[in-house]
């Protein structure tokens, strides 16, 4: 473990990676220990199954057929819905909503406010009223996955929404129907996939990222934040697109004249064809 | 029904809202019955009225006056504020929160953590402070209309927030105070439309779209994802305004660019301008 | 009070401000008064302090150690975490969730589905795994501070996150781990500040804004809606960046042209050096 740099001992090459491992050690330590039962205000359907070294808490609801695994958690006034497997260790912050059949493995964390397989966005258009197509699919969902407070993940249509192993979604971001998130990707606030998109592993998406739907984004693909994703990135490397910001003014001017661009070209084309010709 | 279509006899001319109704068929055919009735640990104010065909889950709370119409099904951990009224078969999924006040028609569809009827945003500046002016207004939400994870629609400050039938909100999106948005309209995921917005029907919003305040959109007016809407939009059509995005060396150089496009303009003009001057 | 301007007696000089103020008026006088003590479907944790002055709605938690201060409003479905603190006067709408040794001063409104004190994003990467950093800081929120439904605001890793006395933020916002956000400094829906930004006082943000982190915004900068904020803004003033929406046919041809504006005006700086060679 301890080689030279140097000639200095080299505790370890990834120190940051060490400073995490080192401060959960700590965390841990300093933890309070979470009781083990069922709260007697919550609710729980007599034919959920709730390992005997889980903690549930105070209002929450474990509906019909559900699965709690050894040692997780359900924080007050979490919803687990009928047919929904939670894998050993996981923890789930107050106010979490789990719709029935969705599956998570083991280690997961979600937190408050998160919402887990609502109904995709599907309608057929039928005379300019919007017919519900009913999503039956559901939200599988991997190991070590974090997913932030206020987040929600839609279950799929008919095949299903798979968020992979080691993923780590943060706050307010929409995951449509049918996307799948590759193994290791993580993605910053108030990013938006829209449905059936597929996001290899290892990628990174900045805050407030949008990517439109039905698009494939290949492993190691890094998004600058605030981009929009508008077709396929099928190469690994770094994307962006940005309005640069300025004062006021100035953007006032450029984005007016923005609008022109095309016309611009047309000019430059014509004053380029023009010199020659006079020479 | 059955028409020809080249020799073949049709089944439909509108396939995909066909598809809906058959899905919608099975789905129904498929769906575990609900149960009427209150659960024992709900708590609903005596002065509420609620349909005894209704269905009003765990740990929700129904406060003084609510109205649950008829086969309501009102899921754990809902809240349904004084005075607020839900139209027949309606289905708030659990974790709703649905303030004082507040009406929805027939049909509705709410999904859970949307947020129904909060403050709008209003504030008066008084010397570096912000005097909160209260909101006064409801929302008033038609028939058929399904809303998505973790929406949040805002009540008015003096008139209402009006969602007219139809229409189709995607997850975490945000509507202001005294907004109206025309029936059959459809918008998905993280959009944003800023007060006093009008919103007209058969619009489309693609994810993340922005409409500042006091603006009108009319009828049949599509705005393509994450664009921003800075001006009334008062002919139907389809409206884009998103940076494309590039890799990112690219981009750099562009956008870096785009900051002198006025001048690049003046420049192009100077050249036109040279030309026949020297002819 | 009054003045005279022109002749006329003046009431204020500040109409909206003074309309908020009698607004106020009349809806406290109007408003149903809130009945003190702990509901019996609540669950109050016996090392909690609750005020007899505060109110404790149905299903809600207040954990070990937490203090509600004198005439707190706790609606129902809350969750207040261990050690949190909530000083007199706060309201906290249904539904919000309020982590373990979070802090709110008096006067503070939070609204639904809210989220305050959930983990910030911090993740170290170990050989394209994902390690945990534990967030062991705080959210400190000052005196009259409003947050909107569906926000979050997510605690510090090592240090605090800081909100200051007079802070609105509307629906919908993400703040993220360790970011201060200045007194009185107002910010629209959707906006999202990344981890580590400092935002100044008096400062407002339009509508959907981002912010990217450790970035510093200084006192009385104004930021338009949707605009992303990808240096520091060192001096006070209004900064925008927007692509200026259009018919979606003219938007594409002027973003087709955008990816070709550096060699544009590479090819205007030849045809600049074409001419005088030519004379």
């Amino acid at each position: 473990m301890c080689e030279t740099y140097r000639g200095a001992r080299l505790i370890t090459h990834n120190p940051y990676a060490y400073f995490a491992r080192t401060a959960q050690f700590f965390a841990q330590k300093n933890a309070i220990p979470v009781r083990s039962g069922i709260h007697p205000t919550a609710f729980v359907d007599p034919s959920a199954k709730v390992s005997s070294t889980a903690s549930i808490g105070p209002h929450c609801t474990i509906d019909a057929d559900a699965v709690i695994g050894q040692y997780c958690v359900v924080e007050s006034g979490c919803y687990v819905g009928r047919g929904a497997e939670l894998g050993a260790h996981t923890h789930f912050f107050p106010n979490v909503t789990f719709y029935a059949d969705c599956r998570i493995g083991e280690r997961g964390i979600i937190h408050s406010g998160a919402v887990i397989g609502a109904d995709g966005f599907g309608f057929a258009n039928d005379a300019g009223a919007w017919i519900k197509i009913p999503q039956t699919g559901r939200v599988v969902i991997g190991n070590d996955v974090e997913i932030g407070a206020n987040t929600s993940i839609d279950r799929g249509a008919l095949a299903d929404t798979v968020i992979e192993d080691g993923v780590k979604l943060d706050n307010l971001i929409q995951i449509g129907h049918n996307v799948s998130v590759g193994a290791h990707t993580a993605m910053a606030g108030c990013v938006g996939i829209a449905g059936s998109a597929k996001i290899g592993a290892h990628c990174t998406l900045g805050g407030g990222a949008i990517v439109l739907g039905h698009l494939q984004l290949v492993d190691h693909v890094h998004v600058s934040a605030a981009s929009v994703v508008t077709r396929s990135l099928l190469q690994a490397g770094t994307y962006s697109g940005v309005f640069p910001i300025d004062n006021n003014d100035s953007w006032q001017k450029n984005a007016a004249t923005l609008r022109q661009l095309h016309s611009l070209r047309d000019r430059i084309k014509q004053l380029e064809s023009g010199l020659p010709q006079r020479g």
